[in-house]
């Protein structure tokens, strides 16, 4: 079509356990034709997730897997090459579920237009984006923080971490984060000004955690599940909270992961704890705007910061993502495709 | 003191497991002074609950331990037998705390005056008390079933399942309830009104239940913990609630339970799920009036109905605590000291 080379990143075997890189292949594909009142899309970066790699199983309860010699599942920032329905024009910025390729067509569905278009364009694919507005709807609709709680996050260096402790300090929490390793645990510290930074890798990592967290953990912002929940559950307080967005720890796990259940019904029960599962999109009605609002806020006045970990070019997407999986970005994870 | 005999019942020694009867000592005791402004009372029936159980540990998250030696704890139907308290007089009818004994003094500490006193009596301390008010609030506050809806509860045939059923079906609720044998299960489907029972000794237990549930499960009122629970988790819906008031079949086990926690992390998770742990002192101020006109009106129009298991004798409340963690009670379990 037009003489565009479309690429894509197709799912070319289930992983058992953790994903390698064969479990990937790059290939050209044939754009289909635009659908009567839709648009061509080129998208400029790719956004990398954790769920993505719930997605890759074959029973994904996490909403649809990716078949078998399908493109990769994912948001992108784009640019519409050609419109012919009446909400996009050629030259605007979108946001589209254009999974892991150079291209896509759309009818429309799932289209968001970026108007005006942030400065950095990306920051709608992380802290003005899914990640961040899982932070949000996470911390302030199910957590509901109060001033001098303590609010702890694992993963606090990434793009959901990073925000819950930010929005936490912001709502006067005491913010307690969990990260791999000292360069991120200073990141987290002294970039992200959380109040205390403990390195998950320690090996006394449980009671340097029970010491950062004086007065109990109100809220968890449970985002891995694993060894960390461990380490959390004997430190809540009478009404704590859990946010549950993802178990990242849990997603490479192809057997029975360790952990006592019983434990877990105790605590909660006799710690009288409210624990909920979401997906930020249940939300997005009726919080999203007043997120882009207060993170936009945060930004313009230096109370949110932000990295992202950005690699060019879409044949680098797996590698990308695997090093995600296993800990090794420091910021959001994006794939820039401008070629 | 003026020539009364008070008996009691201590802890005499803390159960590893099960509980036994020598884990508990009949004695004579000196009630002690009444102190000023206080009362006499003697205790007519000893409600008798499971929670108990977990109090007879040392290290009870769940209220207090009893210490060895001191009183077990519980709440009976009183008489008021001398008082220079300003809200009480002689020949009134209390709630108290006074543990498994026949007589307490009290300052009014906990002290609730039954003004009317129901009929029967015995109604406070089971349908119309603290079992009544659990289904209600566990299963109207945190539940919040919408009509045709799924509501499931183990214990069903018990003084809090019971109500749950009854509530839900006055709720426009599928009521399904789980019970210990084909007795158990005859008088939840016929006397109670319940839409379906299944009983958890059947092998095919897990089975039966998804064919009770053919919508899914949307709210499971969870009191027992163990087995259930791995039953009706692959049957939650999108959204379900899961109130959590109690873990019975887990106040026994010393050893650590059978359990994926991974599994049901990952449930709570893909089905944006609600875990809340309560107790019902938590509700009382919201919701206690209410509670007690809805489920006094069910049971004068004959929609809520309720059975009690009355020993009678204060050396007897050991063997019929024992009984009813067993599950060979049926209805609330109640000592009568009318000696």
């Amino acid at each position: 079509m037009n003489g565009i080379t479309a690429r894509r990143i197709v799912l070319a075997a289930r992983p058992s356990g953790w994903p390698a890189l064969d479990d990937f292949r790059l290939e050209p594909f044939t754009l289909p034709p635009i659908p009567a009142g839709g648009l061509l899309l080129r998208a400029r970066y790719l956004s990398i997730d954790p769920y993505m790699r719930m997605r890759m199983d074959e029973h994904s309860a996490y909403a649809g897997s990716v078949g078998l010699g399908e493109t990769m599942h994912g948001q992108a920032v784009a640019e519409v090459l050609r419109s012919e329905h009446p909400d996009y024009a050629e030259g605007d910025t979108v946001l589209a579920p254009t999974g892991w390729a150079t291209h896509a067509v759309s009818d429309g569905t799932g289209l968001r237009k970026l108007d005006p278009v942030p400065e950095p364009v990306t920051a709608s694919l992380g802290v003005l984006g899914m990640p961040g507005f899982t932070a949000y709807s996470g911390l302030m609709v199910i957590g509901a923080p109060k001033p001098g709680e303590t609010v702890v996050v694992a993963s606090a260096s990434g793009p959901v971490g990073s925000v819950v402790g930010q929005l936490a300090k912001m709502a006067g929490c005491r913010a307690v984060g969990i990260a791999g390793g000292p360069e991120k645990c200073r990141y987290v510290l002294e970039d992200l000004g959380f109040d205390a930074a403990v390195d998950h890798r320690a090996p006394d990592f449980a009671e340097r955690l029970a010491a950062a967290c004086p007065g109990g953990v109100d809220v968890y912002f449970e985002n891995v599940g694993g060894p960390v929940w461990q380490a959390v559950l004997p430190l809540f307080t009478k009404f704590a909270r859990v946010p549950l967005c993802g178990l990242i720890a849990q997603y490479n796990e192809s057997g029975r992961a360790d952990g006592d259940l019983a434990e877990t019904m105790r605590v909660v029960l006799t710690k009288n704890m409210t624990l909920r599962g979401f997906f930020n999109s249940e939300f997005v009605e009726e919080h999203f705007a007043e997120f882009l609002r207060v993170v936009s806020g945060g930004i313009a006045d230096g109370r949110i910061r932000y990295r992202e970990d950005v690699t060019e070019g879409l044949a680098q997407a797996p590698e990308a993502f695997l090093r995600m999986l296993r800990g090794q970005n420091l910021g959001k994870v994006l794939i820039k495709l401008d070629e």
